[in-house]
Parts: structure tokens; C-alpha cells; sequence
């Protein structure tokens, strides 16, 4: 089995055979900076979102030593994207939503700025202009299929931020990219965010609820998907408790996208199973949409920092869960991605292996 | 008749019922800040990349207060670009390889400076990386037929000195925007930057004419149509003679590229019947490569400013020719594009019109 699926409803017909476009928007937290929500380590949390977007295109990071990897020693998500990818030979596009470090490879930029401080509200300005943008981009592109990913350090506190803003029950259910989700200190951020910009829980509208303590990847996905989903294209929203949020997003703007049985979460088993939060949970209260995760069998893995995922490193991220399902239903299996990832895995981090033996 | 071709080939039958992408590739010169190489006024020259693609995404100039349009009233060959891409619905993307002005519009970035100086023989550092991007690009879209313009002022001196860099006789043959062509002053920048960079004429690399006398757009389009020639995807070039020198700089990166029979150079009558330059003259020196030259009929227009193409003013530009031939083997006719621009070009203009009113 390479699949968990939840409300599938035919989903997995509509993305067989069709020609996948994988693309990722990626976007910096000014919060991260001063407050420890990412399980990034602060002195390359800056670089994350590039360094993992040029493994994924060109097979290597440009702007680190080596690609992502945290405190655990387990590797970037964008290494299973980079697997599906290169496998299943399919296109992959950089979107720029505001990142503080610029990938080395052409990327498709629809805004200027970072997200910014969200304990004081001020997320952005421009959440209605970053859904526009992002709509003109779905529809000037070609594909059978889109799936959309994201890479941002700090997103679940946004997430959580905009789920509670628009009146979801969400405290204590977004997921982490640590073994230890600072629940609190995420309710902690989005409360000061919330009460700063003045925001009316379950009243204020969508594009203010963004504006205060959302991210510039949540509206530009969001316009992403709708414009997929009007050119009646399946749409599988990559990513965890992350993706759970732009639904919520979508719904606002548009209910009957929801409805169409065109979008997806894809995600990874490690979310879908991850006893801190609660996917489903969230999923459920927006609506009948299909969850598909990915199963990776990494508890195999020869690398530790592989079955540091099955500890509760990492989990998601780079659009890994929902490129994996698809990939799945296009012939992949899970362990031609684990035995890639495992055959690179030495090259991508020759430079940090190097580094602690000459430690040693 | 809506098409003129040579060396045709069989090349309509590549791109007969194929999904195109159109893109176009933006790029400003420092240049013609100082010397009239372009027949843009100076007063919009930077806004004019931006103010195109801005029209032809979305409909409308957002940057300026209408659409560009020359001094003899001639409007835009972004209105016919718009034309095709809203009558036949073609994805439309924008790649900023280095404008002054910003569009906006969801844009590819893949270039931080704009073109340097010519006359010094700096126009770029790093035309071999451009090329690099330009080919990842190509990689990473889907398209099943690739329609690639240019919005460049003062692109056709570009075009003269890469032409006569690699060896090529093209002195007097570039075509120009401006009813008169200034060919010697196009050639006194072109020999002076030759001059300063060293450039053995037919003897430099490639990449080094291109880093001396080239625009960035070139190795850009030069490494996107490589990328779709391996992708076994047909090609459109399109545009004028700045089209046959990025055809020059693919024959050198790639001989079999050329051969392939995938790539064609897609232009308006306008400029395959410049009495003032020769682009045949010019293509068949680099190989057997067809030219489709789109019709428009515009001396039956209604509007003085579009009977000016037939004047000799514009002629070509944000690859107007080239989509329009794409669109005319996929349905549409001469009489379709004419009739759309005339029907938006008060709207679009209507602000300039005011002012003129406001004049008298």
C-alpha cells in the first residue's frame, strides 16, 4: 500500500494518467526571526525555502553547503521531491511569495515582500492582490493536473492564526516540523496577532483575517487552485495542516471550488498520523474533500535520518506528500523514492558529512 | 492568405492543433538611455517591457496610463499579441530577464540587471548562466508548441552586433521600429563595443559577443528553445531580425538544434517586407530554418494609428508575428485580430484620447 486516502470520491481517477505540473510557493516568516515556531535552526531558516527549491529543480542546493537538514539529522522533505521529480520526470516551478533569500533558478515572482510580524498582526498588506496574482498565474500555465506545494518556515503558526480567525476549531491541531510542537507558543503568537489587528473570530473577512496573521503562500495558492479548478483541472494541495488553511482560505472566496471534487490535500503519512495534531480534524470541518497520504516505509531506511521521520522529524514540507501521491498513482512506488533518496543521499550531504568527521 | 511562409517545410503541421504557451522574454537596455537606437520615446522607454505584458496578461496598462504607442500613433504590437491570447485563449507568460520597470503581473524572474552599456561592450556578465536558466525553464514548463517573443527597445542594435560578432553579414539588414532605421548609428554603437570588449569578430565565443554586445533576452530564448527542441517540441521564435541573432546563438550552442526542423522564426509582413532590412538575407546566412510571416490587412483598419504599420512604423515586437501564426494554422484570421484591436482601441487608449481633447 503506497496510499492512505480519506473521502477519495473518485479523486485519484481524475489525477491518473494526466500530465503533472508540480510547483512550490515559497515565503520567509519576519516572526521566525524572534520567536522559535520553525523547527528550522535559526541560522538557515533564512536560506530554507531557496536551498530546497534548487535541490528539487537542479538536483542541488546552491545557496548552502548542502540541502536542509535539521537538528535530528533528518533531511529536507525536498529530498522526496526531488525524488518524484526526477523520477517521474515531472516540471517543476519556483513561486516567490516573499522570500528572504533567493533561489538559483528561475522563479516565478508575484510579490516583494516577507510575511511580517504576525504577533503584531501585520502579516502583509496585499492578501486580496496576492490571490489576483496568484489566479492569473493558474491560468497561464499548462497542465492536466496541478499540484501546489509550499515551503515555509513557521507556516503552521499561520495556519493556526487563519484557521482560528475564520472560526475553525483548530488549538492544538496544526501540525510541526519538530518532535515537539510548541502548541502554546503558537496560540500565544496568533492570540497577540489577532487581538493587535482587531480581528472579529468567524466575522472578519478572509482577506483581513491573511493580511493580520496569515502568509503570502496561503492567497497566492488559494488563486492558484481556483483558477485550476474553473479551468476543470484536479488540483492536489501539497502540504499538511498548512494546506489545511488555504482550504479554509479557498472556501471563503470560493464555496463551490470545495465542492467540486477537484481539490485535494495530499500530504504525508507522518501528518496524517502525527498524534500532536489533527489534519483530519481540521479537514472536516471545511468540507468533503479527499486526503491522500503518502506512505514512505522509512522505518527500512539504511540513513537514520530517514527514520527520523517515523520519530516525528520533519514530517512534510516542499509539497513531499502530495507530489508522492501523485507520483504513487502514476507508478511510483515508495520504494523506488526511499532507495533514491538513500542513493543520494551521501552526495547531498558530502559537505556536512565532511565537516563532522573532520570534527571527529 | 494569412501567412507567408519560406522554408516552410512542414513546420505548420508541427503546430497545428498543438497547446501552445506563449512567452515573452522582457529585458531593458542602459544604452538607449543615451543614445536614440530605439524608436521608443524616451519619456516611457523604461515602462514599455512591462506596460506590453501587463496588456497582453491582463488587458490593460497598469504601469502607464494606456498601452505603448510611437510617435506617429502607432499603437503597440502588445494589441496584437492581446488579440491572439484572448481570441484563442493561450497561456500567457512573462520572463523579466532584467527591465528597469516591473510588471504588474506574475513574472519569471532570471535576471537581476537590466542589458548594459553596448558602446562599452558591457552588456551583461553572465549570458552562459542566462543560457543555463533559460534551458532549466524550458525543462519545467508544459507547453506542446512554444511561442517565444521579446519586448526589448533598442534590441535591434543588440541583434546587429551579435550577428556581426559571430560573423555574419548584417550590416544594414536589422529591422527597426522607427520608420527610418538609424543603421549607422545602430553600427557606430555595435563597432565600438566590439571594440572595447576585445571581440574577435567570428572568432569569440558565443557567450563572450553576447557578454560584450548581446541583450539578456537572448541567451534566455536561446536556452528555452534548446530545452523544447529536446523536449522534441516545436519552437516559434517570435520575432523580427532580434529573433534570426538569438537563431545565430543557438546554432552556436547547438548545430543539431537548428537541423531539428522544430524551430522557425515566426514574424509580421511588416518586417519580412522592410524594404530598409533583410531578414531572409540574414536566415538563410545561419541555415534552412523557416520564417512564417504573419498578414494583418491593416491597410482596411479604421484607425489611422494601426494603417501605420503599413507605413513602416513598429512593424513587430512582444512577439506579435509568431503568435499570430500559431493562432492563424489554429482557426483564427487576419480580419479576427484587426477587428479586436479596433474594438478595444479606444478603451485601451482612451486616456491618451482625453488628453488630446483636453489639448485642443
Amino acid at each position: 500500500m503506497s496510499l492512505i486516502t480519506i473521502n477519495e470520491n473518485g479523486f485519484l481517477d481524475e489525477i491518473k494518467g494526466k500530465k503533472g505540473l508540480f510547483s512550490c510557493v515559497i515565503s520567509s516568516i519576519e516572526t521566525t526571526k524572534y520567536v522559535p515556531i520553525s523547527g528550522v535552526h535559526r541560522d538557515v531558516i533564512a536560506y530554507t525555502p531557496a536551498a530546497d527549491m534548487e535541490l528539487v529543480v537542479l538536483g542541488k542546493s546552491i545557496c548552502l553547503p548542502t540541502p536542509p537538514i535539521d537538528a535530528t539529522g533528518c533531511p529536507s522533505p525536498a529530498t522526496i521531491t526531488r525524488a518524484c521529480v526526477d523520477l517521474k520526470n515531472i516540471p517543476a516551478l519556483t513561486i516567490d511569495a516573499g522570500c528572504f533569500v533567493k533561489p538559483n533558478v528561475p522563479y516565478i515572482k508575484v510579490n516583494e515582500n516577507p510575511t511580517g510580524d504576525i504577533r503584531k498582526g501585520k502579516a502583509m498588506k496585499n492578501s486580496k492582490e496576492l490571490f489576483e496574482k496568484g489566479y492569473t498565474l493558474g491560468k497561464n500555465l499548462i497542465y492536466d493536473c496541478l499540484i501546489v506545494g509550499e515551503s515555509v518556515p513557521g507556516g503552521t503558526t499561520t495556519a493556526l492564526g487563519v484557521l482560528i480567525g475564520l472560526g475553525y476549531d483548530a488549538e492544538g491541531k496544526v501540525s510541526s516540523g519538530s518532535v515537539n510542537n510548541p502548541h502554546e507558543l503558537k496560540m500565544e503568537v496568533v492570540r497577540s496577532g489577532l487581538k493587535s489587528a482587531k480581528i472579529e473570530i468567524g466575522k472578519s473577512s478572509v482577506f483581513d483575517v491573511l493580511n493580520a496573521v496569515g502568509d503570502t503562500m496561503m492567497p497566492t495558492v488559494a488563486g492558484m487552485a481556483i483558477a485550476a479548478v474553473e479551468n476543470k483541472k484536479p488540483v492536489i494541495l501539497a502540504g499538511g495542516t498548512q494546506m489545511a488553511a488555504v482550504l479554509a482560505v479557498i472556501k471563503e472566496i470560493n464555496k463551490d471550488a470545495i465542492k467540486s471534487g477537484l481539490i485535494s490535500i495530499g500530504t504525508t503519512e507522518f501528518v496524517l498520523n502525527d498524534k500532536n495534531a489533527d489534519l483530519k480534524g481540521i479537514v472536516e470541518q471545511i468540507g468533503d474533500v479527499p486526503i491522500l497520504a503518502s506512505k514512505f516505509y522509512y522505518e527500512k531506511a539504511k540513513i537514520d535520518g530517514l527514520r527520523a521521520y517515523c520519530r516525528g522529524s520533519v514530517k512534510e514540507g516542499v509539497g513531499a506528500g502530495g507530489i508522492a501521491a501523485y507520483a504513487y498513482i502514476n507508478g511510483l512506488k515508495p520504494d523506488d523514492v526511499r532507495r533514491y533518496v538513500e542513493n543520494n543521499y551521501y552526495r547531498w550531504y558530502k559537505n556536512i558529512i565532511n565537516m563532522e568527521i573532520n570534527k571527529e
